[in-house]
């Protein structure tokens, strides 16, 4: 029979979390289990910090509890990727139903462990409350830079804008799923979706490369190409022009598309989830990032360039230009209106 | 009218929260505005997390907007001052109904903004997403060690034990508001007790001061004072006594718990939410510690020893001992059963 949360209280909670969590870190002086943990830095600190609602951005049908704690740690790395760091610790709140079943609770744990684990990242504390309303994860991670910060500020023209592994693949499967057409994929297609959706990973070894050759601006693609590439735009003060058939779009789901004559497009602009790096690089040493990006097994697709002209991205799609907004996505608008599809 | 939170979204809504928290501070390399901020520190660096949520540690009755923001940064900060550290960097997170009035939110950030401003932190990042449920408040808190950290674990028998400023005074403020006796209370006793619930500080220069000295066990308290003294007992493996005449009670604490025959000691000892320090100092130190905190304007007392023996807490009162419960605040337990009282 399962064990709710409130018949084990907090601190039996947190003792078995502190089990699962546990890991050997030199730069640990003060773990989890005192007021607050103690570590050491050698280089500057990245530090950022990302949350996830039950009922806005994941339910029972789009993830299991695994899953869950992993995609929270990784929306969280992935954001110290594009800032050219190396990960390093992580704090973890939890605001919890107080009836949650214990071994959901784990089973986050478990997954967030899997994911420490492969980047090399220690969780080393946090804050485990109760609450009236859907499980909250909140996730607070820091790392060290590897050089200087990649920021979103220094494209030019004449750069070259591209981004890391393939795009839209989250959005279709939580597309799919909301469309009641998950039977309609192959069943490698359908795994394929799911996993984009469900197991996204931070691009550590793609931050590396770029972090030592040197990028002009960086971003992570979790609001949607369109957004982020309007970002970098914005930050940068450039123009940005995508060339739509170099858009990297896994098959599935350009299969998917076509069932529901879908664009595979607005999947990959819109869709958001996808955790890749979308930036620019001097065209100079572009073949030398791309040279080491294929050595290292990193995905890496020119999409686009900068160009002059006011601050704003386009679309060049069969010989037309089409100009793209930002269409950031409104969470709260979305929240209010009961929206199936979640974010 | 009010504005709500979905009409000016996530972007609207992060433009104006930074002009509220916006400072100059020469450690940030990077703060808001990029895919996370980087920072640098020249000391061990000291990380801590804690939430509050909506209908489990506050109310619109208990808190206002204003109070509610400071409060969760004075709790986060406090675990900083128990370990000895001075305080740095914060990321808030906030997670937000839709159709909250946007003033509050922006009442909440003015009061993270002030105890920003009064200990010399900066907001330096953090998130905002919606919730089909209660609000809830995820501040993490980072600083530097002054010296060696101040942990729970070293108090040995004949050290004495003590508390910074008085105790229970928070509970009190709930106690009689849920029971309807505000009304009750003098006018001065009823502002004394607010301001003790609403508004505690985090206890920095008492900190600095251990820090310098040294101390032998320290710990911030926050789920009241049998609680803390017993997780120093444990992680020290010592014992505690407490003389119940010496515990600083509150003047005002004392007369509202005449009026309905409560016992004052109950609110100290199982209250909560005082946010000052307790811990144990070698009794040569402990003469020159308190004429340093004396100089210093921090309330330091005296109230009991530790002993040789079995770890556990003892109170003296009357002459009787008696053995003190460590009695942890179960609020999954709680909330389950839809307690009135708030934790």
């Amino acid at each position: 029979m399962a064990v709710r949360l409130h018949e084990i209280g907090e601190f039996g909670l947190i003792a078995r979390l502190k089990e699962i969590v546990w890991r050997t870190d030199a730069r640990v002086m003060v773990g989890i289990g005192d007021d607050a943990a103690v570590v050491t830095y050698e280089r500057p600190v990245v530090m950022t910090t990302d949350a996830l609602v039950q009922g806005i951005h994941f339910t029972r049908d789009t993830m299991t509890p695994e899953t869950t704690g992993a995609k929270a740690v990784v929306a969280t790395l992935s954001d110290l990727a594009a800032m050219g760091a190396v990960a390093r610790h992580l704090l973890v709140t939890l605001a919890l139903p107080p009836d949650t079943d214990v071994e959901e609770i784990l089973a986050m744990y478990r997954g967030m462990a899997d994911v420490c684990e492969t980047y090399d990242v220690t969780l080393i504390g946090g804050d485990v409350v109760s609450t009236g309303g859907p499980l909250v994860i909140s996730v607070t991670a820091t790392g060290e830079l590897l050089d200087k910060p990649l920021l979103r500020s220094g494209a030019k023209p004449g750069d070259i804008l591209f981004v890391t592994g393939d795009l839209g693949g989250s959005a279709g499967f939580l597309h799919a799923l909301f469309a009641d057409r998950l039977t309609m994929l192959m069943p490698l297609d359908l795994a394929l979706l799911r996993e984009r959706h469900q197991r996204p990973t931070p691009q550590f070894a793609a931050a590396q490369i770029l972090a030592e050759e040197g990028c002009t601006s960086l971003n992570d693609v979790s609001d949607g190409l369109a957004s982020e590439a309007h970002e970098i735009a914005e930050a940068s003060g450039v123009h940005l022009v995508i060339e739509a058939d170099r858009i990297p779009i896994p098959p599935a789901l350009r299969a998917y598309a076509r069932m529901g004559r879908e664009s595979p497009l607005d999947f990959a602009l819109y869709g958001g989830e996808d955790y890749q790096l979308v930036g620019t690089v001097d065209v100079r040493r572009a073949g030398r990032v791309l040279a080491r990006m294929q050595a290292s097994g990193v995905r890496f697709t020119i999409i686009g360039r900068v160009t002059d002209g006011a601050p704003g991205v386009e679309l060049l799609s069969q010989g037309i230009y089409q100009t793209i907004e930002k269409r950031g996505y409104n969470h709260f608008e979305a929240a209010l209106r009961g929206d199936k599809e979640i974010r």
